[in-house]
């Protein structure tokens, strides 16, 4: 893949002096040793470079950042917690990175409005933990919420387990402060749900990665605090049976359907060879499985996971289940679920696709790629697992048993186009939940209704003229 | 208030000419008697003039009128139903009216996937009607739910009863197709939850009234049909025990609380006084009245409901309460608020406030108006009622008794300014789910941020160069 945009030329020791006048000598990092964890990335996909690292400590910063760098033309790399997975994050080309971590306060909590305003760089975990000392939930939840932050959740429009019953990210944002490339400051904060005066700017800003704009605070929604969560662990035939026990599941409980995980019998094959202290949940093998939960304001839903899987059995689709009898045994549950990236290293290379279609067309989606790719590389082994009540699947191709694992990941765009046509063909998307970066950059045009693309490459030039916000993701500038 | 931005020309023969032929003869409409109705509306607040209405009877044909009207710099007004409260819909200095009413066909209902794709002028009850024949539920709910379109609702960004728990319009929608002011067909149809490729356009033509582009069909989210719903009519001392018991419900059945209504005992007496055929639901007076509604899959909204008004009543909150028995007592208690804006009429003289706070300031907000409104003008009678669930009160002020209608409203712009002081310093909105159209647009620049204002103004600048599509409305072009 060809990420290199333009190289950015390199800083002037009056430009570094000058940021640094902002943000104070503590917070311009330079020190190529103290800068380089910024420009890595967990996987080791993507390496940056860049001279500099500034952490603002505040809105008024990162404004002051913005207007320099407009003044100059020195392109920005917005940051929150490192953690995407498409490159959106990297300063691939010497641009100066902001890193929003400092910008950590969470403003206020107002529960009897069920909002809470937090800044950017809150971590998701943190978020979650003092909506849940103020009596709510904040449903927002996705591996990488120990160190992920709501700057970049809300910039990415993270996805995430609980979005079949909360949404995802874009769905849980009131309001939002944000620092255009000029550094003018768009104040869209409020607590409102409804609010009808004017164009809906926040949207525009949320999903974007960062090219039109920097996220420096969000009010989002908070929601009652479930009092009873029931797990299910259910093996079946088929992602059709699952289709099936999901819609029965949604017409018995409706929004108390909080998590409706597919994983396949590889996906779970994997997650127990190669994960630590993990069991198999039922004692016979199966096909299929889901992990299912429900959430209640009451006591009702040990009840109503009973009459799901009883009415599932009585179907002929459910085979075997077993409900979680404690939280620890929810907790053995999920970790082999949230295992099941990792635990794909050790089988060699893994081609990734994080792709949906409409809900009902899972199905016929898992069949056609896995007959294409199984047909295009003989003895690849396809690990489809994710969230069947959004129609997102991670769809990953693992390299055959003892194949040249650089050699199979060569293939990567050619098995990306036989799995997209298909994406394509129902209707779906190349990109569930992951975003664009610079890692699907190149095939975006291809998928995109070409009058979207002209609109946003309008938007893109009316926000951000100079090309220095996040340049070369998303779009070419 | 001055709604006349610029008189458009008279339209050449040629040009009527050209229209004609995209429609055809029986859907252009020229004759003043039959144009008359597409004019007025439903209050008589707003009378427009036009020389023509063109009826286009699909996509493509929007699409011809659009390019046309680039090549020739004619305006046109885009209307759904003719329901809209703030003019938005409304010819008022001789555009082109283009219905969207024959878009009436209901493109696929998708049940396993739970979407419905409609085109712009469904009416929004035939909508709901289609979904609960697939066994679904489509909840967007409001009083001119009976002619109002989807389109309308889209462009209008409509809340209603059921945004407490379902949201309001923008969240039902997964997809839309837009039509330019160039006439280029945005393609943004998708029955995706999650697809996080590109910029969100769909949410910029939701809520912009028609001023950015003409929506002309939706891909709308459906919900599992509630297999039980429980309504309950409560009397109560104050807004903040209403905000107690609202709390609670909350607290005790979460997003099964569906509907949330305070309603002032003012307009309750209105609404027997004036109505038709309504009943008080209790036997003594209250000040304040709470309508609520819990809908469940399940059949434990009844216990719930009561478990409900059992915590009110031990905790001093609720002084009396009713649940009804039947579909037509539940039709009554409904009756009585749907009333309620018709039942003001009789009253002389109603100005009217569609405002939202966050839900926690709504008692304050409420107190502090009542105290400034009956200070500006001695003996007039806030009627104020609404979604308290969401924080949006439509606070109407009625005339003193007696006094002269006229001089009342008069003074409308005098009143609007002391309500709006008060959204405004507790953070809320001027418009919560009518939108601006020109009965608020003079408004808007003076309680919207200045930045936000400056981006609304550039990206209408991008998608309508020309200011041909509904100008005037929002903002001043």
């Amino acid at each position: 893949m060809n990420i290199v945009q333009s190289a950015a030329p390199p800083l002037s020791p009056e430009w570094i002096a000058a940021f640094r006048d902002i943000v104070g000598d503590k917070y311009a990092v330079t020190d190529a040793a103290d800068i380089a964890p910024y420009l890595t990335e967990e996987r080791g996909l993507f390496h940056g470079r860049s001279q500099l690292v500034l952490r603002p400590g505040s809105t008024a910063e990162v404004a002051a950042i913005c207007k320099l760098a407009t003044a100059h033309k020195i392109a920005l790399v917005p940051q929150g917690g490192n953690t995407g997975l498409v490159g959106g994050q990297t300063a691939h080309n010497g641009e100066v990175v902001i890193s929003l971590r400092r910008l950590d306060k969470i403003r206020e909590i107002d529960a009897a409005s069920n909002t809470m305003t937090c800044e950017a760089g809150v971590v998701l975990q943190i978020a979650q933990q003092k909506a849940a000392e103020a009596d709510r939930l904040f449903p927002l939840s996705l591996g990488a919420e120990g160190s992920c932050t709501i700057g970049g959740n809300l910039s990415t429009n993270a996805g995430g387990t609980g979005a079949l019953a909360y949404g995802v990210a874009r769905e849980m944002a009131l309001g939002l402060e944000v620092v255009l490339a000029d550094g003018r400051v768009l104040n869209l904060l409020s607590k409102l749900k409804k609010d009808n005066t004017g164009y809906d700017l926040r949207n525009l800003f949320i999903g974007a990665e960062g090219t039109l704009g920097i996220i420096t605070a969000a009010t989002l929604k908070l929601f009652p605090k479930p009092r009873a969560i029931e797990t299910a662990y259910v093996g079946l035939k088929s992602p059709a049976d699952a289709l099936k026990l999901l819609s029965i599941s949604q017409s018995m409980v409706a929004g108390s359907l909080t998590s409706f995980e597919l994983l396949a019998d590889i996906a779970v094959d994997f997650s127990i060879r190669h994960g630590i202290d993990i069991r198999d949940p039922l004692t016979s093998k199966h096909l299929w499985y889901v992990l299912m939960e429900l959430s209640s304001s009451r006591d009702d839903a040990r009840d109503a996971l009973e009459a799901i899987l009883a009415k599932g059995m009585e179907d002929g689709i459910v085979d075997d289940a077993v409900i979680a009898a404690n939280l620890s045994q929810r907790a053995a549950f999920w970790k082999l679920r949230d295992e099941m990236s990792a635990a794909q290293k050790p089988e060699g290379g893994s081609i990734k696709h994080d792709i949906s279609v409409p809900v009902a067309a899972v199905p016929a989606f898992i069949a056609e790629a896995d007959a294409a790719v199984v047909k295009l590389i003989p003895g690849s082994r396809p690990v489809p697992f994710g969230h069947l009540g959004d129609g997102n699947i991670h769809y990953n191709v693992s390299q055959p048993i003892g194949a040249n694992t650089a050699d199979f990941l060569a293939r990567w765009h050619e098995v990306n186009a036989v799995v997209f046509a298909i994406v394509m063909r129902m209707g779906g998307s190349i990109s569930a939940e992951h975003g664009i970066g610079v890692l699907k950059r190149d095939e975006l045009p291809d998928v995109k209704d070409k009058v979207a693309i002209e609109l946003m490459r309008g938007i893109k030039a009316l926000l951000d003229p100079l090309g220095i916000m996040n340049p070369g993701k998303v779009l070419w500038s």
